[in-house]
């Protein structure tokens, strides 16, 4: 249990107050946390809260959105939030193409621009910047970056402590490619986030609220954590799920679950 | 106009004779059919339909779904359906991960089996069996092989003559590596079949039935074209889409649109 983190996004309506008080009781010593559970508390606030219940927060989500207008100053705030929350990495969700757009290679081409442009704030205040792939189905509207490889080789101008690349079984489990990505992304230092959920169909419209808490679906995720192990990964496993259905229920079910999972599937 | 093509899928409620006539009011020359037109109304019987209006039929779907029992016999029986209407080409949809499996190395490695064990009869019965590689969004529950690399892989243990690729613009516009593997098959001379269809958000549930006659969405179509003719490629070009909106419409009114679309996006 010692790696296990719960992402906020698994309890999506579960307060910070709660959620911090229901991972201390059931022996839960890592968060990942939303820019969300921040925004209604205060970034020094929920700092304190966290802190002060001995809970270490792994990531922030999430900055990124390229494509968005004022997406630079919009970065620079998440990544003195992630500081100011004392998460050493913000998860980049790069954005997708921008409206009327076709030109695929100019969109991945800017998110590289971007990152370069983060580098020196990020690096100042202490944040990783980690690129996170999404699923292929997320590519024209949430995120052009579809693959491993093509995050690793986002990330490969900058130092290794400056950017990272997330790991999410949901968003890789489909590439033949993703073992041997993995590996690189090991030997370059580039593992900065690592987040497990279950691939669940039907799909629901819009697809983003179909993942499975784990166990529920047909990932090999213990083979994930093997081979981030094996490429020198030792930090904390996120359990980040979005779900109408795993929402609907209490947090601290959820959080039962999800740890139950984790011990069967992935650890 | 002359390598347009109109799949069958595009007008799904459209009744053979009905489509047949329609082609040809439009001067449209090639159709591609499924094997669900045929069934209705027999074999030889859609083939006469078909040959005595002047039309060629450019591939048969579907073959495939190795995970399903009686896959060996049932996808005989496609080939010979195939070679019965006319069709040189048969697409392949490999079929997701058997139930309750997590071994997607596995269920590839039988879609490799599977295709050997049909070539001697694709080879006599003169069809060219066409590997197609579905969108990851259907990796579990459709097709597991996921992309054109992949597909090529698994057709390289065999002729060129015998098993080829289909280059479908909907499943594969996402893939940072796809010019390169476009051009490696037709390096190969792989490329079997060319399905055109635009890529649009959001998507329904179960994510089926949402994609886009040329132009509605944000695919750089003509790119696709344009790469697999350098490639080599010199064949029909289907337009196929799944839509309930479409099919809902119909079916000259929507030839009438996928013919505009494909002159302004495509050709």
């Amino acid at each position: 249990m010692k790696r296990f983190a719960l992402n906020s996004a698994t309890t999506r309506r579960w307060p910070l107050p709660d959620l911090v008080a229901g991972c201390v009781d059931a022996g839960v010593d890592n968060v990942g946390l939303w820019r969300e559970d921040l925004s209604g508390f205060g970034v020094e606030a929920a700092a304190a809260l966290v802190r002060d219940a001995g809970l270490t927060v792994t990531s922030l989500c999430r900055g990124g959105f390229f494509d968005a207008p004022g997406w630079f100053d919009e970065n620079r705030r998440a990544i003195d939030e992630a500081a100011g929350v004392g998460a050493p990495v913000l998860v980049l969700v790069s954005g997708g193409l921008p409206a009327g757009s076709r030109d695929l290679d100019a969109a991945r081409a800017h998110v590289g621009e971007a990152i370069g442009a983060l580098v020196p704030h990020a690096l100042a205040a202490g944040v990783r910047l980690a690129v996170e792939p999404l699923h292929p189905m997320f590519c024209s509207d949430r995120c052009v970056v579809a693959s491993l490889g093509q995050a690793l080789d986002l990330a490969e101008p900058y130092p290794p402590e400056a950017v990272g690349v997330v790991v999410d079984t949901y968003h890789l489990w489909w590439d033949g490619q993703v073992w041997a990505q993995i590996a690189r992304a090991g030997r370059a230092e580039r593992i900065a986030c690592f987040q497990v959920a279950d691939w669940v169909t039907p799909l629901p419209a819009g697809v983003l609220l179909g993942r499975g808490l784990p166990g529920a679906g047909c990932v090999e995720l213990r083979r994930f954590r093997e081979a981030v192990d094996a490429a020198g990964y030792t930090g904390p496993i996120e359990v980040e799920v979005f779900a109408e259905e795993v929402w609907s229920r209490p947090g601290r079910v959820v959080l039962d679950e999800a740890i139950a999972g984790y011990r069967e599937h992935v650890a």
